[in-house]
């Protein structure tokens, strides 16, 4: 270990680092609210944070909306978001998405890319580079994380519980020893900086919460109908992942036991009944025409009842799904994404009735259903999520001792 | 606000608290693991650790049994002991469960009594007070709960986000205003500490994940088969509450549609199936002799055929329902309390069965199936496991900002 520098300068570092960790976290935070959160004393904070604003890592501002009758408004404080950007990449099977958002928690943009699904990871790497290259106006070489310092990446399939990788600090090999994701290795070699690795699915949820359908929720399910169907829970504000990263997999829950035989190894999976294969085949089953969805959601717009009739079907099953998830987890807001979602009532309609016939009544008029609204960026939007989250390479506070869990109205201290 | 004290003692006070805290949330821990978790330089930590030994807040102590080939074991560090006790109340529907811990995180004692259903708040509270003064030798007026300072209780019913009570600290009122429990009201002025409520079937899923069949679990997923069905989840180790107190509800999942009414408004409910009622209701139908649980218990050791083939169907439908939990959740441990419990393996069979036949097959070795182990007392020990975890009021670090999440085995710092 480094020989430690004189204790004073180190606690006060050490509270820096609460700050800036919290302003990481939450965005934009008046005064007041940080002293909720901080537990500092009121001297001790205003002196850390003049110090923050003197240094250019922090700014201040002052919103345009006064709440009414409460005089001026309170001033807020944010990182400086010239400080730098956070980056996002989702990895998904066929496409690649990035986005970036600065330090003060806004969207400064998103690209996608399509590719083919057995292109290498090398190849992956550089495309994604460059798309990050493309929106942060630097060119993929001169590329600066900035403040941030940290990449956060989604990809296909099981991702375990605690997934940064920073070949600089040993010890942050994934799931203590398994070898790193080749994304990881291969952006850590590229970037150098630490990158952060979840399920694509799982991040889309996150990213919901936060710049979505969602935003602002701390306890969401978000259900993703596509190719597969899966998705990801938000627990009090964090990401779920389940003992062995297994969470979220709303796709292989029985809904017809004994029914048709699912990718997982199982049988009557609820993938096996939503999935976009599933519905599609199922409409030219029952003699409807449809290669894609685009044309079943030109089928519903025109009213054909046997994509009424199909849709109602899939959506009760998706609805009871979702009923005993709520029984059982109690989320505030329920988000439907991925592209069947595009059928609007026609699903929705169902999926909201059969939820509230199965819910505890005394829970119907709490959870709320939405339509997800990121669309094919909520992976990366995710990705960044987890570095402004959960980054235990960034600081010693790693998303801040948060202690105002239910933070009442601002309230200045003074 | 009062004014601050001179940074450098406040400093220092925070971080006595910080491991204090730790302390208080892990049991004992050697300096190394204390090191890990609390982020403070070893100089920082170790002064700390001498003042509090001195001042006999905490002590220290030698594991029997070196782990193989280490040489000699580390130390560890514990609150002291004889420092105070916490308590933990279960007011249930009919009985009254009190459970006490030292701070060391040994149980010192228990007990139960049984009462009558409408038993006034005003005589559950004078028999709490009763029963835990028979447990800590004090006497009921001379009880001294020393450091730790405050009572975790668990009550019937659905029981809101942020449930501590303390009159001398304004704005702790629960849900951000709602009036207290009575409970709460009345042991805080028996017992001048701040009371921490929730309701008792989560209690006892964290009493379990602590003490119990799944201690040391982080995911745990617990069902009781009582009078009524519900449950808990334990996730990342602490409670799980949901976005409006409803989560752990799993007795109200539909199992049968259109089934029979349930007492929650609904219909079909994993209740209506696996409550003793249902199931005394069912054997009874079906030509079997059994006027509560003993006796069935009695006919399933005698092999009776109807009560086995009962337990068949009854088990399948709740490993069905833990299947799916499991694909959405992802748990290690899942524990099975309550009476029905104890008909053994006619339930436990089926009920693993049908998990190991609905359960993704890719988690299905991954998630371990375990009866209780607490009995009637696991809510007052989940109480406690409140205070100990929880406290909003003990500290300003009330869990302690937890660094090391995915602790690796013990390394020294030197």
């Amino acid at each position: 270990m480094s020989q430690p520098r004189g204790p004073l300068s180190q606690l006060r570092r050490g509270h820096e680092e609460l700050v800036l960790g919290l302003l990481r976290k939450h965005g934009p935070l008046s005064r007041g609210e940080l002293g909720k959160r901080c537990g500092l004393s009121r001297t001790t904070l205003y002196d850390i944070l003049a110090a923050l604003v003197a240094g250019g890592a922090v700014v201040t501002a002052t919103p345009q909306e006064a709440p009414r009758g409460r005089g001026r408004p309170a001033e807020t404080l944010t990182l400086n978001p010239d400080a730098g950007q956070a980056i996002g990449i989702d990895f998904a099977r066929r496409a690649l998405h990035v986005a970036a958002v600065n330090l003060a928690h806004e969207v400064v943009g998103s690209a996608s890319e399509p590719h083919d699904a057995d292109l290498p990871w090398e190849q992956r790497v550089e495309l994604a580079a460059r798309l990050v290259g493309s929106l942060t106006g630097t060119g993929a070489g001169a590329l600066r994380l900035g403040a941030l310092d940290a990449i956060g990446v989604g990809v296909v399939g099981v991702v375990g519980s605690r997934a940064a990788y920073d070949a600089a600090h040993p010890g942050t090999e994934p799931d203590g020893g398994v070898a790193p994701h080749p994304a990881q290795m291969l952006l850590r070699e590229r970037f150098g900086v630490p990158v952060l690795l979840d399920n694509n699915t799982r991040l889309a949820a996150l990213g919901e919460s936060i710049w979505g359908a969602a935003a602002g929720g701390q306890d969401v399910l978000y259900l993703r109908l596509s190719h597969g169907v899966g998705g990801g829970l938000v627990v009090g504000g964090s990401l779920h992942r389940g003992a062995y990263g297994l969470s979220g997999e709303f796709g292989h829950i029985t809904v017809e036991p004994g029914g048709a035989r699912c990718d997982c190894g199982g049988t009557g999976c609820l993938e096996t009944v939503a999935s976009i294969r599933a519905v599609l085949d199922a409409f030219r089953a029952a003699g409807g025409r449809a290669a894609d969805v685009p044309e079943l959601v030109k089928a519903v717009r025109a009213g054909e009842p046997t994509a009424l009739t199909l849709l109602d079907g899939v959506g009760t099953r998706i609805g009871e799904v979702l009923a005993a998830l709520c029984n059982a987890i109690g989320p505030s807001v329920i988000v439907i994404g991925g592209e069947l979602a595009e059928t609007g009532a026609a699903l929705a309609g169902p999926i909201e009735r059969a939820l509230h016939d199965h819910v505890m009544p005394v829970s119907r008029h709490r959870v709320s259903l939405r339509r997800a609204t990121l669309g094919e960026v909520a992976g990366a939007l995710g990705g960044i999520a987890l570095v402004l989250h959960e980054s235990p390479l960034l600081s010693r506070y790693p998303a801040g001792p948060d202690l105002a869990q239910d933070p009442t109205p601002d309230k200045e201290l003074r």
